[in-house]
């Protein structure tokens, strides 16, 4: 590069380095050099004097859940505010694309990382905060050294449950996400949190729970159809669903009149998010909604605070979930 | 590196470069001690030796639109099959957006763009040609040099024209989420070939255009509930709309009825994309489907063949549209 652009190496090293006392025409001469050269300064260089990449990654499990993609829309709004820049990455619930977003934070590639997925155990994880900042956002994690925010899983379902048995509802189906459900003390889990807000309002009113209404990997549209035709099979059938999703309260009213099941009367469906069509659905649904956008911003907050140098302890944020009553429940 | 690992300066370079006949034990000190210092073989450095990133970037407008969400899912599949890894950047519309993207590449951080948006000018977008392999999705380029995949907006268009006059409409609204038309010759611009599908639609019936029913800058459900106020106080109202997305159609189904107005028999809604739940609202939506799964697949094929030295000409793929009929229309 000193040979193209007609300067010493010394000249170079401080063009790239930022030095003062270099005169413009040098500095031109290399730069026009660099970019005939395609050479860009490494982050990791800049990031050795201190600048940084002014770039955070966030991680989702996937964009196509809206719930992840206006979470995202949240926090890339807040950190661009902050005249920070955003990088996507998908998961797709696999261990490995997580670790090659870790791996940009030891890159220096991003100088922090919210985690709004978590694949890997904490242990592996935690391996990475010696390069950067990571936060975490809507997953549970139990662990003093992490910044986190989460919606209040456990009250907002324990109080969704409590709307269905206003309504007179007393058998009341459960449906997950996830493949099966692990059950901990309150507050460790994001799922076993759910699980316990409904359990918890059921008892307080001496309902118990027929394991037979357990549905579990509960996702999709299509989910919440296959969900609805084995319900109108059941010799018992419950008189309420907690959906866990709006898609799958979108799946189950879709089909309800075809298969001769009256919403709400035979059937309360309760969704959780409130997406933005969930109001113009044929049943328009009642919901959980989580608080989306405050999450976005005070996660994006406290990992540039930390990004800049904030000392305080990593921070517990916990917001409260909302029920948005509709005609679904 | 070298004293921390306790080998030489040629070994550490050698175990960089990934130089053969390094013994295991050798190895396992230098990266021992790589990792200790948080230091990463930089990306250009292993571009030079051929290995690439492994890593495609793909820039959209915003992810909180289900079409590009969907888009990107498409893309991701796909690489993800040829063992690719994915960054996705939003643009909000910005100019540096994009080129922050671009700049992905010339870091050789990515080893080729999909751009689903077009920011910047052509001539400042082909300078980075240079530094890897661009391709353009859904937005159309006039440019030789760039493979482009596209849905056939022109024939999408008029097709969904000749649908809502085959019902019987003849005053026929239109919606464009640009803040103007620009028209140019067919098969130049995004924007242009809409509307010229739509006019030679009209022309063909020699019917002719209100200048009066043009709305420019719909996005949203809002903007879809703000336009049918303002055709509800029309002197001269149309029959039809089509609304350039299932967004702004959702909107206007959504005031109809508290407007007194009946969908379709005083107006025909045609959406466009086909989202999830366009089936789902309330009128359901008729709607010109985009091929987004097939969109995305092609665009990912071409770009990695291209990554990989494929010298043929950039193809231009052009795909067809659909028209799904519904109830709004």
């Amino acid at each position: 590069m000193a040979q193209l652009a007609g300067v010493s190496v010394t000249t170079v090293s401080r063009v790239i380095n930022d030095y003062p006392h270099v005169s413009k025409a040098k500095k031109d001469k290399v730069f026009w050099a660099m970019d005939k050269l395609g050479y860009v300064p490494m982050q990791a260089a800049r990031q050795m004097r201190g600048s940084g990449s002014q770039t955070i990654g966030v991680v989702v499990p996937e964009i196509i859940n809206p719930f992840f993609s206006y979470l995202i829309n949240a926090i890339e709004r807040t950190v661009d505010k902050l005249h920070y820049k955003t990088l996507i990455i998908q998961t797709f619930g696999r261990k490995q694309n997580e670790l090659t977003a870790l791996d940009y934070l030891k890159r220096h590639q991003v100088d922090g990382i919210i985690l709004c997925a978590l694949e890997n155990d904490w242990d592996i994880i935690k391996g990475y905060q010696k390069y950067g900042q990571i936060a975490v956002c809507n997953e549970y994690v139990d662990e003093d050294t992490i910044p986190m925010v989460i919606g209040d899983q456990f009250n907002g379902l324990r109080q969704g449950t409590e709307y269905l048995i206003s309504k007179g509802k007393t058998k009341i189906a459960y449906c997950t996400g996830r493949d099966s459900l692990l059950l901990q003390q309150r507050g460790k889990n994001f799922d076993s949190d759910r699980y316990l807000g409904f359990t918890t309002a059921l008892q307080a009113h001496d309902l118990s729970f027929n394991p037979a209404w357990l549905f579990t990997n509960a996702h999709s549209i299509e989910d919440g159809q296959a969900i609805l035709k084995q319900l109108s099979q059941m010799a018992q059938k419950p008189d309420a669903i907690i959906t866990g999703s709006d898609e799958v309260a979108t799946g189950i009213v879709s089909l309800a009149k075809s298969l001769n099941i009256q919403i709400p009367q035979d059937l309360s469906v309760l969704g959780v998010d409130d997406q933005p069509l969930a109001k113009f659905l044929s049943y328009p649904l009642t919901t959980i909604r989580q608080p989306i956008t405050q999450m976005g911003q005070q996660v994006a907050e406290v990992l540039i605070d930390n990004i800049k140098g904030t000392t305080e302890p990593a921070q517990k944020i916990k917001l409260d979930l909302q029920i948005v009553p509709r005609e679904s429940a």
